[in-house]
């Protein structure tokens, strides 16, 4: 804990209110397949200069503070927001659905950390087998910042981007001790030089004509089925902004009334307000047509499939395929999500091509109870 | 106060500890128009065994307490929840949409009481001229439950059923002492003796059909755009529950995300959970179908219309056509909203067959603000 204190300019009396406060908590999990690092602790909320999610570790290498990745706004109407935000040439980048995850290096080994900042077992175990060390080598004090996606996510697995397991996606690379974001050329040429993959660039525009351009993009995108866009300065002076498609906002809204029990209403209506400013900014008659039928599909479809659960007697769920190369990181991932909070259950690992693959559930309690109460009769409230 | 505390059976400290903490309050405007009224406070909240909107009232004929309107309990499926809650036959009556009133006699006039506990001017004078006061000469203990609606409505206008100005239908007569509601049998006598309307009933059905018949009633109240029923113990004994049509929950859904920045998520989640359940017990596929398009317009049509009200440089707005038959009842109207914390304008009143039609016009300013801070280009929280 005096490292953190040092580190962060606390005494230790202020460090040890923020670890009672639970604002500071443990990283990690001991054990030897996290070696580097000695101890760990990660912020919670923001703090100070420091983000939510910022990481202080003493490691074999010394005390290290690893950023926490920053919040980026988001657009509700693609006119005027971006002309009033950037000047100049703004890009596009694929806001690709997954999670996301800090990669840096500690001693000889690479370690994830997601976005609250936990060093995750699951995430590390890809990282090591699929980012070229090297780079962290020649550019110590460079983090990683990539969206892991893909059907063998134990957060958001999704299928859009053909990925039977996982993948990382550089979006950023930052100095992990100040947040500074390397311009988008400087990056493009270290993930050419490294063989790292990047989130697509699909434009490149003047901010005049760049909600125009966007309206195109995020239709296309949302045909695919795929995320959205962050609006990016290509220096990164200025804040990127986010915005996106129909079909993310829906897809988003179909997860939370599936799981209406666990899942706050403040995040239902910021995503139907998002579908209320995108029709009034982007529809034909035929498109909102299509965008309200998407929208009540999205909602009741997946209440209706919890429902019937409930009725045949099974538990709600959700439900994530995984794939561990070391049955010891499995063990270790158990216990990540049991610090965690997450209420969930895992299957006997099945052996596959030199891998274990494993279901990981997640039991939805309060949905499954709350449908259960209702339907033996009861009241609503 | 002091009677206040008399009639609650409180220390007079008591008393006005609930009225610094907001819990009593004034319930009546000192005017000519309601002269049988010396002093009035309402409950603000349930306290003890007496409801929300209870009225305690010193008039010409002694101290009399109102008691608030009891909150109904709703099913969010019919089975089995009707087959549990009631036993024997049960009675389907129509659930008006309007505004719930009790009426009562103080001295020689009329008073109408809005469901939070506000003796209201608009309703007072509808009332005394629609209502046969011969009813309260013949039993000065009961107070009539009614519906108020109609197209001439200062809270809830619809024009579903055909009435221009407003009107009233009793549900519910009860003794205001005591709040027991009279069996439906004498209710429907005294109805006919006195000439009140009443909300329609619609079936009397025994408990093991109930659910079967109330899925046809619920169809065909919704292909009219009517709200629901309330289930009832023809005796009253049991606690009466209300169930509402997909199109009643669709109309809610299209005020509140309207004004969405007036509305709660709580307002707007609980009815999209309504449609959820609903779906699941009556829904076939193609009933289905027109449920989620249904839903998804109701949603964004009333966004995208105070969206494009704004950019036109509009302010959001309720707006409602109200008619007074005396033009100092419009003033006591002003003052009575004025105090019940409303943003509101109004006409000037216009004459029309010996009455004058007034516009009342509620400002969202919520909304408006929220809605043009969007358009100016500005970010999302």
């Amino acid at each position: 804990m005096k490292f953190v204190a040092e580190a962060l300019g606390l005494s230790p009396v202020a460090a040890r209110r923020l670890e009672e406060k639970n604002i500071l908590k443990q990283a990690f999990i001991r054990h030897p397949f996290f070696s580097d690092v000695i101890d760990a602790f990660k912020l919670d909320r923001k703090f100070g200069e420091y983000e939510e999610g910022t990481l202080i570790a003493k490691t074999v290498d010394g005390v290290q503070i690893v950023r926490g990745y920053p919040k980026i706004r988001r657009a509700l109407t693609l006119y005027p927001t971006i002309k009033k935000h950037f000047r100049g040439e703004v890009v596009f980048e694929e806001k690709m659905n997954g999670y996301n995850v800090r990669i840096v290096m500690f001693g000889e080994n690479l370690y994830a950390i997601t976005r609250g900042g936990y060093i995750c077992p699951y995430t590390t175990e890809k990282a090591r087998m699929l980012i070229n060390p090297d780079f962290f080598k020649d550019h110590p004090n460079l983090m990683l910042c990539c969206e892991a996606v893909g059907e063998e996510s134990p957060f958001v697995p999704k299928d859009v981007y053909g990925i039977k397991e996982i993948d990382f996606y550089v979006f950023d690379v930052r100095d992990r001790r100040t947040n500074e974001a390397l311009p988008i050329r400087e990056k493009e040429k270290l993930a050419d030089e490294y063989g790292f993959k990047l989130a697509p660039i699909l434009a490149e525009v003047h901010v005049s004509e760049a909600h125009e351009v966007a309206k195109d993009v995020i239709r296309e995108l949302g045909r695919k089925g795929r995320e959205g866009i962050v609006i990016k300065d290509p220096n990164m002076k200025r804040q990127p902004i986010k915005y996106t498609t129909s079909e993310s906002n829906c897809s988003d809204l179909s997860f939370a009334f599936r799981f209406f029990g666990e899942y706050g209403k403040d995040f239902m209506f910021s995503r139907i307000i998002r579908e209320g400013f995108q029709a009034f900014e982007l529809d034909d008659e035929e498109e909102f047509k299509r965008r309200c039928t998407r929208l009540g599909e999205a909602i009741l479809k997946a209440m209706v499939e919890s429902i019937r659960e409930v009725r045949e007697g099974k538990k709600v769920c959700d439900r994530m395929r995984l794939r561990f190369y070391d049955l010891e990181v499995f063990e270790l991932f158990k216990e990540h999500v049991r610090r965690m909070g997450v209420n969930a259950e895992f299957s006997e690992p099945i052996e596959e091509n030199r891998s274990y693959v494993v279901w990981f559930y997640r039991h939805m309690k309060s949905t499954t109870d709350r449908i259960r109460h209702i339907l033996e009769g009861n009241l609503w409230q």
